[in-house]
């Protein structure tokens, strides 16, 4: 497994296996990697010759920057995970390496970045949207791998690079969970153990959702209701936001259908965890 | 030579031209060929073995919807000028292959497309940089030939390619100019007679602001007084603006030091003309 930290090593790299024929897959991530990170980088593998890591806490998508100075960072314990995974190449730059001095171009979404996340994290998708084209200028991918966590991130991506004609295919795959619902998130670090035994309520309540949809359920109002007072009867949650949208264009339906996303996001302590569940109204 | 619609044609022509190990060049332009255009074909060849043109009128960087509709649309003759001057694929895309139902992504510069230009045509350069973002994707060229008679929009693409990892080399090529000094541009089938007979004044005007330069003047609001009072003195010019700035970062210098650009617009008649000469101040 090569480590590389220059724009310019991994371009080499990717022109040298376009060259030979050979397909490349990125997975970008922020580290702290876990058992859902691993699948991203199997469906890598699978679609590709070549699997590149991307291990960069890009400054730019925190809105906040306590947030930002305690994301964990565990780049050893990450590229040891890369290693044992099989993975080609990782990409793991300075941040000036991605913004050098004087970088001012930005790359925003002026719909698919504003509802949910976009709302309590202003700018955060800005960030994401500018990184991921840095990312896929940098890797040269012929397939990018994401995690369905976060959703949202996902649809963006996805426009982004159907907008600017990036030729690349934007995979996502299933989000890991605990055996009790939880998602993998790097951010479960953060909870305490009162915190962790409350966290899954939010897949809980995502869930109900969806099986009221799936029972006949096509007044959003009482979905998010049913919803929102799960979380709330969870005196450890704090609410963020909870939705029933369109699945592609996060846009509110009413009344209910086609292919929808239940998304959500509260607190637990110190931690701000996001979730959702897809649900089909015909 | 090829004349080809969609950006997966165009595509699938570059990853065969770069699996062949040839190197692609792409002029980007809104057609409406004339001489200055041949000669960035020219530097395409010089620099690659395949030259990519693409005709695009993009609305996006239009403010005025009716300079958009007016602009010269001369397909066949610019079709007939490419195949003389040895282009080898011509890229002409409707508006909705670069622009689909949904599209939403936008590139933006946040400091380099403010002044000059930028406050007279507000959302110009954003529409500039999301296109070339968009075509760079498309045609995945290893040099991008612009000229520099578009001064700004050479260095807000110089600035984007560095920001997003763009693996694509820019090259500007000089000015093309008429016998008495007027800038080759589209624009120029605008303007009636006495227009014609009064526009290169625009160009004595820049020169006369670099000669000062040249012979000591360190001074940046003399010689803009310099320019903008010959400007006035030509009763078929309107002023919009005239500037000396740094050449790569566009901002105010003062005293004058360095390497300088110095930029103006003015409009005769209908035609909103711009030019650009450089100064260096030791």
């Amino acid at each position: 497994m090569q480590v590389v930290t220059t724009v310019r090593e991994l371009q080499d790299y990717a022109d040298a296996e376009r060259a030979a024929g050979r397909r490349i897959a990125l997975v970008p991530t922020m580290g702290a990697l876990h058992a859902g990170h691993l699948t991203l980088v199997d469906e890598g593998r699978r679609r590709a010759d070549r699997v590149v890591v991307s291990i960069f806490v890009n400054p730019t998508q925190f809105n906040d920057p306590k947030d930002l100075a305690a994301y964990p960072r565990t780049l050893e314990a990450d590229l040891a995970a890369c290693e044992k995974g099989g993975v080609d190449v990782v990409f793991a730059p300075e941040a000036p390496e991605l913004y050098p001095d004087g970088a001012q171009t930005i790359v925003e979404l002026t719909e698919l970045a504003k509802p949910l996340c976009g709302r309590t994290r202003p700018g955060h998708f800005r960030g994401v949207a500018t990184v991921v084209t840095k990312l896929l200028c940098a890797a040269k991918p012929h397939v990018a791998v994401f995690g369905e966590k976060d959703w949202q991130q996902l649809t963006v991506v996805r426009r982004m690079v159907d907008d600017l004609s990036f030729d690349v295919d934007v995979i996502g795959c299933e989000t890991v969970r605990e055996p009790d619902g939880l998602a993998l998130s790097s951010r479960n670090a953060y909870l305490g153990k009162a915190e962790r035994a409350a966290a899954p309520v939010l897949q809980r309540s995502l869930t109900a959702g969806a099986d009221a949809i799936a029972t006949g359920e096509r007044d959003p109002a009482r979905v998010l209701d049913l919803m929102t007072k799960l979380i709330d009867a969870e005196p450890l949650a704090s609410l963020d936001y909870m939705a029933v949208v369109d699945a592609k264009t996060l846009a509110a339906v009413d009344p209910l259908a086609g292919e929808l996303r239940l998304l959500g996001a509260a607190r637990f302590g110190k931690a701000r965890l996001i979730d959702n569940v897809g649900a089909t109204a015909r």
